[in-house]
């Protein structure tokens, strides 16, 4: 299985704190070890930089986490390969146009029988169940909508489609367009939302950082992840079947989930 | 106007002296100075670097420099800005999946009137003609073949569809899926293909280089770029309206071009 890491603020925020804990799972306090990537929404434009060494150790983790980029909306994944070799092709995460804007995506799980439509307007590049999971969301969502609807259009049409692939498998994603961040559960996804009064946070390597010296009053990070990367911050747990739609740092939409946790890990 | 760095090769190569040579330009031998961009192709994946800072000087492009990825397709650009906002996703190379493939375009000139087709398969993202024009050049492609045509049908296709969006500016441009790369020339591009018996070839800011220490007898680099990059090897310049299709470093097809050069360079 695979790890994520999501960011969505309404200010430009770096994520560097969080993405270090995150990579130090890909190889350090945990084996995931199969590849990395990590994706910045800067205007409309993406920075992206994937590497199938491990995200511990590769140069190009190394360059992430020295450049301080601040960014809206990141999108990050540490890869332990369960389906597709351990290629850069294969490495989330993945990146489509859609109504002109670029939608990043980013999985946790397996998901079994997503099968390529050939006649489908988006065709997945690597061997991967997660970029032909996304490329049968992107395709079914330009189907249903030739322009770009409403985000309330978009957010429950996502939650159709995806709720139909996820009865086949485990479905834990990240999806972004850099306006807004869904994370969808099956099961294992948490987030905290940062703001003010900012404290101290505790990271589970013992780092520590004041979030109130570098933050206004005015400041919203929510912090989406599979595992909770500090120790004494209220995580959100998320239930199975459960979504939530993040905008400028604030839960805009949720469905809460039914479904009892899943056992299958 | 841009600037604009190709390589084609039958192994992985090290565009590292290319490159050095190229960037100067973005600031200090030339006014390219409105972002840079480097895709690397790297199995069916793509290393995509892209900064709206100066090549010469962005530590984006200082990383690629000291990073020494070795690829069978290169494509880089320097901008210097005519038509959209100097910003990421006005920033080339552009890249879009066609038939599961990664497909990167970069663009020299100012084409006029290429219009958003709406309804079209391929949106761009940014302001510019040049994305424009190749999403106008890969929404055709994928009207007139559902799946991946032949090699030489996809050229002639190539060919047909960008003498069109030709006739309305400026349309030197490369383009790779990572296989073959063609190169068509509007007013200024040049290639050289670096084969045994190797030599020393001598940069334009005087760097020296002995390529038979880096190459085997069996390698073959194809090198294109808008402007010849060292003082002592052949350069083939490329008429206007002339396409070049290289695969392995070598060329496979050609058509050379017949108008005259146009002289708003």
């Amino acid at each position: 299985m695979c790890q994520l890491l999501g960011m969505n603020c309404n200010t430009p925020t770096d994520i560097t704190f969080s993405f270090e804990g995150f990579r130090r799972r890909a190889g350090v306090t945990d084996q995931h070890t199969d590849g990395f990537g990590i994706a910045f929404f800067e205007g409309k434009g993406v920075r992206i930089f994937r590497d199938n060494r491990p995200g511990a150790s590769s140069p190009m983790a190394d360059l992430v986490g020295q450049y301080h980029i601040k960014s809206f909306n990141v999108i990050a994944h540490i890869r332990k390969a369960t389906r597709g070799d351990i290629n850069l092709e294969n490495t989330h995460p993945f990146i489509r146009e859609l109504w002109g804007e670029n939608w990043v995506f980013a999985h946790n799980g397996t998901v079994e029988g997503v099968g390529v439509c050939e006649e489908c307007h988006y065709q997945p590049i690597g061997t991967t169940d997660s970029e032909a999971a996304f490329c049968c969301l992107v395709s079914q969502l330009r189907e249903r909508f030739l322009k770009k609807p409403s985000e309330k259009e978009i957010f429950d049409a996502v939650v159709e489609i995806t709720s139909e692939i996820a009865k086949h498998g485990v479905f834990n994603f990240i999806l972004s367009n850099g306006h807004w961040m869904i994370a969808r559960c099956s099961t294992n996804l948490h987030y905290v939302t940062r703001k003010a009064p900012f404290s101290t946070a505790l990271r589970d390597d013992d780092v520590e950082i004041d979030f109130s010296k570098y933050t206004t009053a005015n400041d919203k990070v929510t912090i989406i992840t599979t595992q909770p990367l500090t120790k004494n911050e209220k995580w959100v747990k998320m239930k199975n079947g459960g979504y939530a739609f993040f905008k400028n740092g604030d839960l805009i939409e949720e469905i809460e989930g039914t479904l009892p946790e899943q056992t299958h890990v």
